[in-house]
Order: C-alpha cells, then structure tokens, then sequence
C-alpha cells in the first residue's frame, strides 16, 4: 500500500544479489529499510523481528532460499548447502507454519528445475510466492469490499466504522493484508471509512504498526485502548469488525490475537457483524474444537511488566516498568473466538458461514 | 490493610493540626506519605491524584473542612470562610459524588454543633466519615467472603482465582476497599486465593495499585493485559470475578472502568459469576437504563498515546509514546455492564439480584 503517496511492498528483489525490506523493528518511530544479500542475513531479518507477520515470514523464506541458491549455485554439495540453509531459516520461527510450507514449496520448484536454471527457478518461484500472498490479499480486500459497500449504503454515505484488533495490515503480508485489506479496497474506491484500531496489549501492535500503515495510507483511525470497543459497540459507533486469525479450524473457530475473543462476544451481543478475513493456508482441516485442541503460546512476562516507546526528550526508545518491581504476570499470545461468534470467514475464494459445512463447500476442490 | 506486615489507612489525623495520607501519586515505585495542613493543601492533594477513589475523596473532603474549621474558628465571617473553602475543595474534582456529600454532611454537622465546640464537631464528623468508610468496605468483605468460601468449598481447597479490573481495593476507600474487600477477607482467613489483576488501560491502575496492593498485604496475584480474561475464562482459570462501581442504576446497572463490560461478558459466556461490591452511596436510584441514561466521561487522548513508568536504567519515572507521533487516539473513561450480566450487587447489607426489585428489597427503608 501507499507510504505518504508512494507505493510499498514489505519486501523485493532490489537487484539480482540484494533483497530489500521495510525494517519494521524501526515502525513506528522510524521508516527504513534493510539490504538482506545472504540467507543468514535473512535468517537474522526473521529471527530478530525485522519483518513479521504470517505472509511475509513465508515469503522471506521463499527469498532466503533464492539468496542460498545464488550462493551456492555452482558447489558440488549444492543439496546439502541448501538443505542446511534452509534448516537454520526454519529454526528462526518454528512455530510459523508459513514459513515450513514456503521452503517444501521452494524446494519441489528446485527439484523440478534443470540444475543450470537453478538461480532463475528460485527467482521465479519466490516472486511467485510473493505475488500470490499479495493477490491473495487483494481478492480478501474485494470480498470485504462489497460488505462494507452494502454497510455505506444502509448508512447513506456516512463513514463506515470498522474495529479491527492487533495488525493484519499490508505490514504482515506482502500488501493489501487480510483484516484490513477490505479498509484499503474501500478507501481507494471512494468509500468513506473510519477504523477503530485496538491497541493490542501487551506488544502495541495496533497502537505501532496498524496506527502507522493506515495513518500513511491516508485512512481516517482512532486508536483506543483494548477496553474500550464494548462501550463503542452499545453505542453504535461500531458497523464491522475485521479481524485477521493465526489458525482456524475446520469448523471455523478463529485463533488469533489475546483479546480478539472478548471483541467477538461485544460483536454478537450488539448485533455487529464480526468477519476473520485469512487466506485458505490458515485453515487446520484437522482440528473442530479451537477452544479445546489450539495449544496457546505463553510468552515472556516482562512484555506485560515493561513497555517500550519513543522518548520525546531524549529521543530514543526507552523502556519502562509499569508495575511493581516483584509483580508476576502472565502473556498468553492468542485467543480462540468460537465459531458461533463469527459471522463469516473472509478468504481468497468469497464469504463462508463459519462452520464445517460452510469452509468445505468454499473448498470442496481440497476433499475430493 | 498491610504494607509489609504493618496496618495502615490511606488516611489518619497524625496531630490535631496535621492529616497524613498515603502519597499514591508515586505508586507503585515509591512508598511515602503527605502531610496536609491546611485546606488548599488538601484540595491540591485531591486535585494532583495524591489520593483517589471515591470513597477515599470524601472522607479527604471532610478532613478538609476540619482543617478549615481549625483554620478559621475564631473568624468573624467563619460561615463564609467555610463556604469558600468547601466550594475550592468541590471544583477539585467536580464529578465526584462523595466529595459533594461530605461537604454536605460536615456542614450540616456543624449546623447542629456549638459554636465553641466546632474544632471538636468536625473532627468528630470528618473521623466519623472516615470510621464509617472503613466499616462498610469491612462489612461488603464479609458478605463477599461467604461466597468464596462456598467456591473453596466446591474446589476441595484449591485456589479460589479471583478476576478484577482496575483498583476498587484499599487505596481508593479508607480500608479494605470494595472489589477486593472479599478478598482480603478470605486471604486473612485462611482460605487460599489467586488473584487475576487485569493492567486496566490506559491509565494502568491495575498494574500500578491493585498489583501493588495485594502484593504488599501478601495476597498471590498476577498481573495480565485486559485481553487476557476471556481465555482464562474458557479455560476454567477464573472461579468469580468481582468489581467495584462509579455509578449503579435501579435496575441495577454497573458503570465502572472502561472494559469491565468486556469482562461480565466473557464471565457470562463461560458461566463464571460476575460481582459489582460498592457501598449504597452508589446507586443512582433515579435512574434505569444505564447504557441509555449514564454520561460517560472522555477524557485526554494523551493518556492513550503516553505510558508512564518507571525507568531502571536511569531510576527516574520516564514517559514513552507508544504510537505514530500523529496518531488521533478515543480515551472513554467507563462503560455500563447491563444487569442482565451481573450475578449479584455485594453492598454493606449483603448481596442483592442485580435488579430493581433485589436493590429496593435490600433498601426498603430508603423507598417508603
């Protein structure tokens, strides 16, 4: 999407040995970029944060390997080089599932390959990857499209106001996103629309990165504290919640950010429509029960202990402690909405109804 | 209650001429006292948030008046010197419901009182306010306590956890507090209890006093993001949550901090019982519908934008900005839980049905 104007992808191939990337561990305060020119710089870009997000994390992987290959085009033990380049770039992130299913994809593009075209076969299949995660969220963004289009009708014109929790901005993808790619495609159509975006404790990612990549954009957003979007929603002041989700299951639960739960349940108590907006890779056809069979990561107490922010004095980050030195916390990183609150499920293909029935007949393709 | 094993109130006559308060506008990071004698000085406490609470303002308003009387007792134009300083200690904080009744109640004390004994009559009733403060959240404990009893019962012993939001404890009354006036009951007798402190953004008085609190009298807690309830919740983490309330309607209605409403939700969903613990001075009998009728006041964005806390690396508090440097930010402060989600309202009289009927049973005497 656009930075003050100018449009951005999270990463590409800048010349034939550099791939470039928004540094996003800089965002909000600071809008760089970083040169990634050997797959242990790309392991390191993953590792340390400097992009994130489901979509990008596979496409990162898809360009490490390309970086890999360029490397070790011509050696005897080419195999082995990248079997162990690859090893590491997955060991950054293991739990992300993008991130396996992009180097399986990159490897059976090399096996098929002749060995002299090995460099352009990797390209190819990187930018592959990489175009398909963004056209995939352009087609999320026209299937949410139409509901907000049918929302600003109803309203005559006035703004529609979308709440969204933590970012599945273009910032996670590749561009558009998944939550917020119907906001874009509305925004560039014309329609008037107002994003409520929850702060996401504890990493602020709603506060840092949606804040920033729609206030760039030129979307009109409010940021609020996570507390604040029932009061909201018994007021009127909220038409759709658009989130992004981690994991769904097949019968439609949606896995995603600590909080989007409690957002799901003020959705349905006040009759606001609550959409989960993934592509179909989000999708465990192996589970039903979200609640029962997702296992939630607990993180690092001292994300929930301390908070880090711009230093308007000093000019720097700085980090400080809001609650008592000897305070024990807990950080559980995500939540599961049960399919019952979830009015639809946004993918690539359309709008599903929540349930078992609804994701197969969207997929039926994949259950011969 | 206890700071390290040592008893204290949050307010106390130190010397005929001097009322000492707890310093809470350096908690959690400092520990220390003020000491108020003069009625500006004590009006400049309330204002600055050296103290807080609903019940805590009070009780310091009529210990203003005291100083007041003390300070002018043998005026010439002694009425007129008190209606000054009462009315300089009402536009400290204009909103607040008990400064304005102790005002009333002192003044009217002192209406009935002899002249020559006036120092002792405000004394007497600033004490009075203040004794009365403490036995009615001793009282409201009481009555909480039985209903965890029943759930340690239940749980053959196991940890009663307990949810709250924001601090409804000590600090904000004179003693004991409301929201965790059960708890210190229970804790006290014996009966094992965890508490679930919710950080209750924006302003983090869960992280900052609540966490404080409890961690000072030796109660388990810890800390969580406001996101986290729900997932506890589904996950039988949570055996009861209690609240405390700014505004309660007859019908039974609780205005508290923003994002309790979230949470009687979330309760709701997962049938864990949801508890509103405020003194009868609470309710607002002349009015119903609370989403309807109660005005809930926004306050600066900036307390969204900006974290406080304290620094470790330069031990000095420090403010960091948590957003884009533009970024509008909504600051709600309250939002209305509707009877329907509330288990029961626990006063000083005992536990009513959170509706017109249970409050006005409890109250009879109040509605002739």
């Amino acid at each position: 999407m656009n930075v003050d104007g100018k449009h951005y992808r999270t990463i590409w191939l800048e010349a034939p040995d550099c791939v470039r990337i928004i540094d996003q561990a800089l965002l909000p305060h600071r809008f760089g970029f970083m040169d990634l020119r050997t797959p242990d710089e790309m392991g390191a870009a993953i590792r340390n944060m400097n992009l994130r997000g489901a979509g990008l994390i596979g496409c990162a992987a898809g360009w490490g390997v390309y970086l890999a290959v360029r490397r070790h085009a011509d050696a005897p033990d080419f195999a082995e080089r990248i079997a162990a380049d690859s090893a590491a770039l997955l060991a950054t992130r293991p739990t992300a599932r993008n991130l396996a299913w992009a180097l399986e994809r990159m490897h059976e593009a090399l096996a098929g390959g002749a060995p002299q075209d090995r460099i352009e076969t990797a390209r190819r299949e990187a930018q592959a990857i990489t175009d398909e995660d963004a056209e995939f969220s352009r087609r999320m963004g026209q299937h949410g499209l139409e509901l907000i289009r049918g929302i600003a009708k109803r309203k005559n014109g006035a703004p529609v106001n979308v709440l969204t929790h933590c970012n599945a901005g273009w910032l996670a993808f590749v561009d558009h996103g998944t939550a917020l790619a119907p906001v874009y495609a509305a925004f560039d159509a014309g329609i008037p629309v107002h994003v409520w975006i929850d702060e996401t404790r504890p990493r602020n990612q709603g506060a840092s990165l949606t804040a920033w990549e729609l206030g760039h954009h030129g979307v009109p957003h409010t940021l609020i504290p996570d507390n604040t979007g029932g009061h909201l929603m018994q007021h009127g002041l909220v038409d759709v919640v658009f989130v992004g989700s981690d994991r769904t299951t097949a019968a439609g639960d949606v896995a995603n950010k600590i909080g989007t739960y409690l957002k799901a349940l003020a959705a349905h108590d006040n009759g606001v429509p609550f959409y989960a907006v993934l592509p179909f890779s989000t999708i465990d056809w192996t589970i039903a029960d979200g609640v029962r069979d997702i296992v939630i990561e607990e993180r690092g107490s001292e994300e929930v202990r301390f908070m880090t922010g711009w230093d308007d004095a000093t000019n720097r980050l700085a980090t400080v402690r809001i609650c008592p030195e000897k305070t024990p916390a807990a950080n559980y990183g995500f939540d599961v909405t049960p399919a019952r609150l979830v009015a639809g499920i946004i993918t690539e293909r359309g709008i599903a109804p929540a349930s078992r029935e609804g994701l197969r007949a969207l997929y039926a393709d994949l259950h011969p």
